[in-house]
């Protein structure tokens, strides 16, 4: 059995590069007692990543260089030397880039349930980024009925799912995002009220004319100069989950940090503003997966996955994440889904 | 009777210079029906109408040219025409820097007792100042024992109480402030565990020095490079409540507005920060002026207040306010109290 890795070999400085990544053919693991051989299906490529890369380790410690890159993975259940888990069970987990992963005994995985939907699901809309969004928008950002809600990164893996919770909230909806072919997914696919595209206007402009009166729940996956722009157009007791600063992931604690000259309108506007993650929202799994499950099973909650296929492509697909060349939450495919038709 | 007022006059740029202010004699106003003439003792100087001067009106809308300005007033009922209200009564409201105000029927006042302190208090600790302080380190710094609690402008109207409630939480209590007899305050006085003088040292430097262990709480004053300097020394979930940006108010909308590096660390560690005031807080009035009142009788909470004599200096009072002269809260006596021995 082949066992194609993708090594962490170099810190990147600024944009994320290939040699940033090594390619390696190892031995599949033999799990010992308590542990997991999960035969790796869908890797994830998420932008927290970016943070891990660096030295400082953003919100988690950073990655470690010279080992497969962790990651969530969906997978199918190899060998199992541990209770509550049977060969050919779907699973997800704290992995890494790779074809087999051997989970320790000290470390958690997670059953996936293929009634709920395609597996994938497990890392994307029913996993950690659709929890992101559900925790964001409900408990954060509360959006109420006839508010309006901005969203930044919108046609991605966690904001399109907090746009259209916004939306079924009874919100005005409105996204950015980097392409016209992902300003037409929001407002036909995905339902927004409006959307545009960042790179074609002034950002201020642009939300005075789609938000033309304020915002009053602004969910930030970017940070930077559409954070700034937002701060100066907010709306008394506006709420502000910041879920991602995508824009300084790449420049943390260089000469080209942005720097925020609206932040004096928070107290203006007696505004909150909360960093999270899902860390801090696992006991809102249960209730969410159930909640989401139906969502899109109804309809009400549409989700696009962008999958690339192959462990080699891996690094590109990552890379190309970051550059904001995908529609939907990116995934690579490292194997065959069996519940694919 | 003199009815000696302060108008405002000019809406300052930068600085607030005397010429915004102009001294006129006025007739003493006779109350119709609902009102209630107030003869004025202490004026009240907080840096909030500073930013009403703008024509932004920050978080409330902006003074009005031509008129006596509007602040916080204790004083003694004259003549009353409203229900509740008797000649002879302490009050204090949103009246205005004159010898006499006449509070219109639709506006509120309320009594000041003379039981719970001295009666300038009611625009002090046991006011709007006070409260802000309470709601603002227990309801959203939410001060657990052993963590640590950064305070800016520590030494004045709202920042004294809000490291002594810190230290009464069980925190560990360090202040800044722009002097060394401040600094002393701060240490003898107020009982924080550590204070600096911010313009002796570099920021990022005292706080390493001073907050070794992280911040946990930052209740926010001044904004701006501070601020900047606090997220940098974020802890985990800390907090962050916004009670002020003095350092910004002479700058808002202007090239000179300090842009903040250091927001994406409020993802990075779940931080959360609240921009607020007394308005979003009046329900926790009655409990915290009992509280309060009880703090200051068994010398837990002491405060200091600043008064400067006569009208006629109310001008110079408020501008060296903003520059940092005062040590604790800053009134205006125009008037005679009748409580003092």
């Amino acid at each position: 059995m082949q066992n194609r890795q993708v090594l962490f070999v170099k810190r990147p400085v600024g944009a994320v590069t290939p040699d940033v990544f090594e390619l390696r053919d190892a031995a599949v693991p033999e799990p010992a007692d308590g542990e997991v051989l999960v035969r790796n299906i869908y890797l994830s490529c998420d932008p927290y990543m970016r943070g891990q890369m660096g030295e400082s380790g953003y919100s988690r410690g950073p990655f470690e260089l010279g080992l497969p890159l962790p990651a969530r993975v969906v997978g199918q259940v190899e060998k199992s030397r541990r209770d509550g888990f049977a060969e050919g069970d779907y699973v997800w987990g704290f992995l890494a880039w790779a074809h087999y992963s051997c989970q320790p005994a000290d470390m958690p995985l997670w059953h996936v349930d293929p009634a709920h939907g395609p597996i994938s699901h497990g890392i994307s809309v029913l996993g950690m980024p659709g929890l992101t969004a559900y925790a964001g928008m409900l408990k954060y950002g509360k959006a109420q009925p006839g508010e309006t809600v901005f969203v930044s990164a919108a046609s991605g893996a966690v904001g399109s799912v907090a746009g259209q919770l916004g939306r079924i909230a009874g919100a005005r909806v409105v996204g950015s995002a980097g392409s016209d072919a992902k300003v037409a997914h929001m407002k036909d696919v995905l339902r927004f009220d409006e959307a545009f595209n960042y790179k074609e206007m002034d950002i201020g402009a642009a939300l005075d004319k789609h938000c033309p009166d304020g915002i009053d729940v602004y969910f930030d996956n970017v940070g930077g100069e559409t954070l700034d722009a937002v701060l100066a157009r907010l709306n008394e007791h506006a709420r502000l989950p910041i879920c991602g600063q995508i824009s300084e992931y790449d420049v943390m604690n260089s000469a080209d940090q942005y720097g925020i000259r609206n932040f004096p309108n928070l107290l203006r506007k007696h505004a909150t503003v909360t960093g999270f993650s899902v860390r801090d929202n696992m006991d809102m799994f249960d209730e969410f997966v159930l909640r989401m499950a139906a969502l899109m099973k109804s309809g009400d909650v549409v989700y696009t996955e962008d999958i690339v296929d192959g462990i080699e492509n891996a690094p590109d697909a990552f890379i190309g994440m970051m550059r904001g060349e995908n529609i939907g939450k990116r995934l690579v495919r490292v194997g065959e889904d069996p519940t694919l038709g």
